[in-house]
């Protein structure tokens, strides 16, 4: 792994974790509980949809969209190529959609390419407390399955609730202590949240959801040495896939430990150095954890967020173009400058790593998709000399997701703009219109754009939806 | 996991712990190195099967055939029927054997399968420093393999000798640290035991032998909580899937770390407290672990294994009745008592555990295999009631693969047996002559008798045969 690349996984997670509590440090130890996974095992059994509330519905729904929209716009990137030419020659019965692909490969196949698909872009959602990307792994596995029989919408759209709350709850349990430990912490979550949502369509009753959790605990992916490679986005594909087999084979009793979480040798003490179980049994079906899932505006880590925005705003309000600007001074998080300090990046991936490209590129296009950091994008003419004129300093006072931006024109004129709070960060969401333009922006170049237009209808619609996998079908090349 | 399946873990591990050094713990910790995979990957990929001694390639075939007995023996246990029912409906075309079995699939599958197979008796070999048994991952994966491509014999026994090598020496580099963690070491290292030997049989250069092996660090399988359920078998045959897919991955470039054992966030660092790379570099090529691969002779823990010896010689060769005997009293090892003193055991599963019911079945039938340790055999009349007359006491003088035994004839006589190294240890190894007649156990019940015998044929002439396929093949029903 080059220095790069671990910077770039620092770029998405490290930042965040300064500002959070860190509650698997902080609790006083309890007592070795003897029920953790048979109370979450009973929930996800018991759990009806009837009871979760309207916004944390619409939330789900949000989700979903996002994710559909991140698998298609990943769909045509040379990992997947490489994946399905490697391992279709033993795919079984064609039963379920490569999403934004014509491919059609087996349950088990396809949950593993989707969930590579969501995460091969680095602009899936993300469960900011624990970093978890919670949609890839639970996503996957329920759509692959809703094409093998009679799914309502309503029934997905629940799975979906209940796999992002049992990944998410465990990720709550033992971040920070499992994530500092090198895991990649959305595959080893990720199983246990396919596990139970595909568990739940399939009607496993507690004792089989029991064995499901178990099977899924012994089957961790991911250790963060792979980023940068092919490899990390293959974590939460084979997430979903072994979360999937985990229920699939529980269906028919195939047993496996009854207390998987919480045994000595189970896999919160072998996987992590603290665990605070409660984080995992309180107030169930009460709070929901999709509830606060957030969405990437933009194709890079969260740090260059707020400059990213900010750049935006300033070019649509003032109409600013790069001929007119004589240079941008930024004030910034420490972060910014540790981690995107890059002043002249050459390749698209190092773009992702320079805030002096960012500014430049946001300037010039209006934009911080995909497309904003590819090798074109950073090569741009106009884009390399507006970057060298971009300045960067620390400012203490300024929070992660906040930039104070002075651009002066060569004119001598000066405007500025201070953001608050990015886009897409918690105080700031994504609204459904941005969701959609995002959306656009990664699935326009691969679908027709009227199949774009119905498939975020069948989205929005899902929980209205009489089958889940009409999503799926209208996803497909 | 009761009590009693923990104990079960205890029976065939920690008693070896106690005598063997703790090379991970005792080494001063050398600076970190940074080419321990690619070492390890080189050597992989150039490794010539006439550099490997004959001693050391009979120890494979030996091996091998113990595996092929092992998994013929376990293909009808409901752990497989279960497996195959959840998971046939996706398989890809009918690629591969089931040993054992009618059904063809998939080479994935078929991995797996087998490798549940050839550990669901608890009756596979033993690499006794790490408790690996390493057979099943390395050599399921490899079998299937061969169904798909032309790969001799002589080839196909290198693979499973560089595959035993590198899981072993993995092994050797954590242990004791990564198994009294939690992890179930054949599963974890499996992965990558699978990897390398099916690596090496598709031709993987030094580069996508990194990849295999980053791939197959990346998807650990087993937690030891798992023991005494269905799952702990399917952690050899996951293992095994994982390997493969990982080397049919990095077959195609599918990317991944080339530090993926000793980086920060590696396997290494992750998956274990402490670590000695140079276990897995030291000598490559010069010595080979599969030397010194051990086999059960009996269906049961270790710790029980002298007294079946010395209770089968008595009968043997006094020709001992149970109707004849007032009682037998066992001076025997500490752990014996610890580990297996169950007095009146009710189930099969329950005799494993209980060292009166092993006395007194070798006794009636002069064996200890799985027919011994069935619910039949526990609630044999004769052998309920002797076992009510045997006795046992702890003696610190004896050594773990010793037992001092006393029988005690109704007419007076008393006749003695000292067993200074039971079979099957690693001064006492089982003859070819054993292997065969365990062989016969396990098979004769599962394939015709004739097929049983064309089978150990071909698994003893395995360095000869054109295709090694013959054997997959021959083992199917």
């Amino acid at each position: 792994m080059t220095p790069l690349n671990r910077r770039g996984f620092l770029l998405s997670s490290t930042a965040l974790t300064l500002v959070r509590p860190t509650f698997a440090q902080t609790q006083t130890p309890a007592p070795a509980p003897t029920d953790v996974t048979r109370a979450l095992a009973r929930w996800i059994v018991s759990a009806r949809r009837e009871e979760v509330p309207a916004t944390v519905r619409h939330e789900a729904v949000r989700t979903f969209l996002n994710y559909i929209g991140c698998a298609v716009g990943g769909s045509h990137h040379e990992t997947l190529d490489i994946a399905i030419s490697a391992l279709s020659p033993f795919s079984g019965p064609a039963q379920a959609t490569i999403l934004g692909r014509k491919e059609r490969l087996d349950i088990l196949h396809a949950s593993l390419m989707n969930g590579i698909s969501s995460h091969v872009l680095d602009y899936d959602d993300t469960h900011l407390r624990t970093i978890i990307h919670p949609a890839g792994p639970v996503a996957s596995a329920i759509l692959a399955l809703s094409e093998t029989r009679p799914i309502s919408g309503a029934d997905f759209l629940h799975a979906l609730i209940v796999g992002v709350e049992v990944e998410c709850r465990i990720g709550n349990a033992v971040y920070p202590n499992h994530y500092t430990t090198g895991w990649h912490i959305t595959g080893t979550t990720g199983v246990f949240g396919a596990a139970a949502a595909t568990g739940k369509l399939l009607g496993l009753n507690e004792q089989q959801m029991l064995y499901a959790l178990g099977l899924a605990s012994t089957q961790p992916v991911g250790l963060q040495e792979m980023f940068g490679t092919m490899t990390k986005s293959f974590h939460p594909g084979r997430a979903a896939q072994n979360g999937l087999t985990s229920a699939l084979m529980a269906a028919r009793n195939f047993t496996s430990s009854t207390q998987s979480l919480e045994a000595k040798y189970g896999w919160g003490n072998v996987l992590s150095t603290a665990r605070d179980y409660s984080q995992i049994t309180a107030k169930l079906g009460t709070t929901y954890e999709i509830a606060v899932n957030t969405y990437k505006p933009f194709a890079c880590g969260i740090v260059m967020h707020p400059t990213i925005d900010g750049c935006i705003q300033l070019r649509n309000e003032r109409k600013l173009t790069a001929a007119a600007i004589d240079r941008i001074d930024l004030r910034v998080h420490p972060l910014v400058l540790d981690l995107t300090g890059k002043k002249t990046p050459a390749i698209g991936l190092e773009g992702k790593f320079s805030i002096y490209h960012a500014a430049a590129i946001a300037i010039v296009e209006g934009a911080g998709g995909d497309a904003q950091f590819s090798d074109r994008a950073v090569q741009l003419k106009d884009v390399v000399a507006l970057r060298d004129r971009v300045t960067a300093t620390v400012d203490n006072s300024i929070k992660e997701d906040q930039v104070r931006i002075t651009v002066v024109m060569k004119d001598g004129q000066r405007v500025e703009k201070f953001i608050e709070h990015a886009v897409g960060s918690v105080d700031h969401p994504m609204s459904d219109a941005d969701l959609e333009a995002k959306f656009h922006g990664l699935a326009d170049s691969i679908l027709p754009r009227d199949r774009v237009r119905q498939l975020m209808d069948l989205c929005w619609r899902i929980e209205t939806a009489p089958q889940a996998s009409a999503v799926a079908k209208a996803a497909a090349l």
